[in-house]
């Protein structure tokens, strides 16, 4: 894929840079290279590094390459950069692009920021920063191109030459009246097209589909995708303008929407910044709350269980047969969605090692706990050996189940399979007949059973 | 929702329009409207009724709602319209459109059709039609803008303006040289910035992102959406450009493949056309086919349990307790999948009933079929009546498994919740926990256990 050959062919390059303290090639990186190939390259680098490479271009350059980089690579940065220096990046960069940073950013460092952001930017961003949470107005940018209607074609070319160099985009240009409500609309090909003579009032068009401002982001991102809009206005409700959604930011929300419904499908709690990105402690904790939560109803199935077979003699090792089979097949789901999810977001980049030893930890630390939660239920139930056979055989199903689960995928992928053909009913139906196996190994061996 | 309001608000008017031949009236419908507006009020029709509406506009106008429509109705339409007509509506669509409708038509009805296409339009779908499914080549159109690179500013606006009516886009513009070898890129907005007397081949950038015709859509999809690109050009292995992926397609491959590992990770078989337009024999075979695979895996269970536990007396019922609450489990995690899924791409419109509808239905067949199967697995096992109880069992927690994963969700919809939260595992617990009351009571009330 490009951006793994961009990354391993230059990032050797650039660290050299660094420790020879070379300036003219440090420069030649920023500028030279497109600013998204810039940012996945420094994305291999620390956050003081980043910053020390990024020192040496212009603001404009600075701001441009610092977008690209992920939400948690930026924050990182943030925290090492002084708030003088960091406002000359916020300043520069797009509207919507430094609030998604801001909003992720501790409020108190934003706010000893703002005091060095200049005037005309420190309103706008406490605006933008104001829309609640996954609305129209959070994903919005102000910066977009508008034209009044009694202009020539010939003077809105003109103007829009002027607002070009800090407009998100001019090929949708937005007709307002004095009062900045919504009347018309053109795109950039039509206007070129146009005679030069005309008047933009009379070619525009009137009827202009736009979103409100308090409309949810992924009903705005479908509108988007349904028309094949290259951005949408955003309106407020007296129609009047206030900002434009564009066509990638609204691919990001559908990207993101579609990763949060596949997390919650496999019973993960959506994770923020992905699979790779997300810190241990995060990644185990959202796993492992929706696994004590199932743990917790697969005990009343238990119970229930108990109610008809009333669990005497070897009869209680069918008490909790769901219980243990559930367990590893849910830790198993879990780890084949993310893997499955970070392929589909090229986000996993080769590195199954890596994953593996990850995942290797992780089912460590959620069998554990599993284990020790499930004594406590089964305890409750049966004697104290049974409940040990009951726990023992959790720990390991959790902890085998997590690794396969994400290994399949993984081996599928190598095999040059879909990775996504390891479902999680096939996952679980796999993780089933072992649990079986070595449940009845577990009672074999510690109390003689069978 | 935008769209349901206009479905809702013009459909009557057009089909009193229909009624009553109101020419007048039809005519403004399809030139009035945005397209993706009409396309949208066109879907309620049935496919006669859409062509007759259409049939009252110009080529161009047609062609462009046509393309709005999902494929499965334009499918529908093409069938009902002569060779003669429909080319013409072909040779208006655009390149990468008419392809994706060609692609899903009979053959025998492509060649007869292509016979009535302009050559030049039938030489261009032959070629685009070469190219292996899932490729860059077969979602790419071939109507992008290029210009060579020693014309001047001045000139390269005075082409795009003869470019601009038949191009995709004219935002971005690539240079080729005289052998279409793809040299350089430029975008619109750089063209109007720049002097009127600069030569194009100074100011365009040198170094341009492309992608091959046999790259993956995915991965096509995932640069795009990685640079934020309006268009990728593609280009054939001599470096030549051969055609353009937009940002819309682009977007669209994205939430395929969104939709495709959902499914595949609920345990579905992707379908082609989404939950809602997919009939019920395909949505019923693509849903069993995985059922009866995990049953099959179930039942491998079964048997390491008989290894264990021998199955006798009442003992028996423990060997099929895995199989029988993963199969309601897996049912209910297909529902949910496919429900969860519509109502992130806005399919469902509110039809709670309807899909509550299909969903007995879909339950009631999967429930029958895989009754059927487990009763010959537990017949090789265990005695007739233990077999009926298994069966009996399976038909009611498949039935019951596949109605409640689909309200679930609908349920938590209506409440303002997020219907994801109605995860697999947590629809595989309580599902769980039903078989377990089901299948001790089929026991007690068939032969008289317990």
């Amino acid at each position: 894929m490009a951006h793994s050959i961009y990354h391993s062919l230059l990032l050797p390059d650039l660290q050299l840079m660094l420790l020879e303290h070379d300036e003219q090639g440090l420069r030649e990186f920023s500028d030279a290279l497109i600013p998204a190939v810039a940012a996945e390259v420094l994305e291999g680098l620390d956050p003081r590094q980043t910053w020390e490479v990024l020192s040496y271009s212009s603001p404009q350059r600075q701001a441009e390459i610092f977008s690209y980089l992920s939400i948690p690579a930026q924050v990182a940065i943030v925290d090492t950069i002084e708030p003088e220096r960091l406002s000359r990046v916020i300043e520069e960069m797009s509207a919507d692009d430094r609030v998604d940073l801001l909003e992720r950013m501790d409020p108190e460092h934003v706010e000893q920021l703002l005091r060095y952001v200049a005037q005309a930017e420190r309103a706008d961003i406490r605006k933008l920063l104001s829309y609640p949470e996954q609305s129209a107005g959070s994903i919005m940018t102000t910066e977009y191109a508008s034209l009044p209607s009694d202009i020539t074609v010939h003077e809105a070319l003109e103007r829009l030459r002027l607002q070009a160099p800090t407009r998100e985009t001019i090929y949708y240009i937005y007709i307002t009246d004095e009062s900045r409500h919504l009347i018309g609309f053109l795109t950039l090909r039509q206007l070129i097209q146009a005679k030069p003579s005309a008047k933009v009032g009379d070619i525009m068009q009137r009827e202009v589909i736009a979103v409100r401002v308090d409309d949810d982001q992924e009903f705005v991102a479908n509108e988007i995708a349904r028309y094949s809009f290259i951005a949408i206005p955003v309106v407020d409700n007296q129609h009047r303008l206030v900002g434009i959604i564009t066509h990638d930011d609204a691919a990001e929300v559908l990207q993101e929407e579609a990763t949060e419904d596949a997390y919650l499908a496999g019973g993960v709690q959506p994770l923020d910044d992905g699979y790779v990105n997300t810190p241990f402690f995060e990644l185990t904790w959202k796993r492992g709350m929706w696994l004590v939560i199932l743990l917790g109803a697969a005990s009343l199935t238990a119970q229930v269980l108990q109610y008809f077979e009333h669990g005497d003699g070897g009869n209680w090792m069918i008490l909790f047969l769901p219980m243990v089979l559930a367990s590893g097949g849910n830790a198993g789901s879990q780890s084949a969605t993310l893997v499955i999810r970070a392929l589909a977001l090229d986000e996993t980049r080769g590195r199954v090692r890596w994953i593996a030893w990850r995942e290797a930890r992780v089912g460590a630390v959620l069998g554990l706990v599993l284990a020790a939660l499930s004594f406590t239920v089964a305890r409750m139930m049966v004697d104290g050996q049974a409940a040990v056979v009951v726990s023992l055989t959790v720990l390991m199903v959790v902890a085998i189940g997590t690794l396969a689960g994400a290994m399949l995928p993984l081996a599928l992928k190598r095999l040059g399979m879909d990775p996504a053909f390891m479902s999680n009913p096939l996952i679980a139906a796999l993780s089933d007949m072992l649990g079986v196996v070595i449940y009845y190994n577990a009672a074999r061996h510690l109390i003689g059973l069978f």
